[in-house]
């Protein structure tokens, strides 16, 4: 087996760590938290069935991609709860050491393309990456209300989530509709706090 | 919300059982059973990876999306682990019936699109599906080289190894190389018989 292949196959085993990478969300039966790979599959085929709501600048096929790479630096850097102030203070430099890390396994070509969509998706500027941003944050909220704010229970504000869906808004105001009647009808059943 | 988006919606709730439903393949780190939505991101990052092992016919973004979708329907089928003889009796059947169920969910013409990928990957007849069936052969075979033959000891042959590989030789002569030397070595080191 040539170096290349080898190193795209202990890549491949690698990422089988994203398995064990927790995020804060619980799957819609309340039995347990959701892991990284699960999360980026669930967003991924998100990205199929909502692509009508993507404006006609977004390659879907390229946020698909970016759905199923988003996280990957997770593997090392761990996931960081959205709404952890101190977690997310320096949160940029455990992902840039993470990426060097993890990236450097690939062939440099394969290692630099996926880098690029990481940070693309994590900039939030390109349609593409703002399109699977809001994904991203679509799905969490989803599961959040459908376990009674399972996590927003902890004390997170309506004013918090709203400010983390903007990215929502931005890519399409219907899905962002779906957004504000959720937070409404959370703070009503006090799964959020004002 | 219209009852487009509202059944949108639905489905993408309802496939988080995918997370639940769990395959015969363990981790690499030996820990616990793989489930559906983390095997079909992992195929799903190795299409990405291994794109250029894929003929000049093959479209990696219909492999991508075949292989998020490809196993939809065990939500309702439940997984059936590939050297069960009697559980394959009927798996036909049984997954028929939940992709009635399940792709119903959705608004008709995507319903419609997403069981054809489903059952173009089934039947293993178009290049996109001969390259995502190798991906879907090519990592539990991975995985379970990693953990001493896990799922090949309950009494797995070399034979029924090859015979189920043989479409990752149909898809790429250098991968299937890959899978010969793992199941040679996996004949030596007795984690599979002959």
């Amino acid at each position: 087996m040539d170096e290349r292949l080898k190193q795209q196959l202990q890549f491949i085993l690698e990422i089988d760590k994203m398995k064990k990478i927790l995020r804060q969300t619980i799957l819609t039966d309340y039995s347990r938290q959701e892991n990284d790979a699960e999360h980026s599959w669930h967003i991924a085929v998100m990205a199929m069935v909502l692509a009508e709501y993507a404006g006609p600048s977004v390659d879907i096929n390229r946020v698909i991609r970016m759905t199923l790479v988003h996280d990957l630096i997770e593997i090392y850097a761990g996931d960081t709860f959205a709404y952890d102030t101190v977690g997310n203070q320096d949160k940029k430099e455990r992902e840039e050491a993470a990426a060097g890390k993890l990236f450097a396994m690939l062939p440099s070509d394969q290692g630099k393309e996926i880098r690029m969509l990481w940070e693309e998706f994590d900039q939030m500027e390109t349609p593409d990456a703002v399109f699977a941003a809001a994904l991203d944050r679509l799905q969490p909220l989803l599961h959040n209300y459908v376990t009674e704010g399972h996590t927003w229970k902890r004390g997170v504000t309506s004013e918090q989530v709203r400010r983390r869906m903007a990215v929502v808004e931005k890519a399409n105001p219907r899905l962002y509709e779906v957004v504000s009647s959720i937070i409404e009808q959370s703070l009503q059943k006090g799964y959020l706090k004002e």
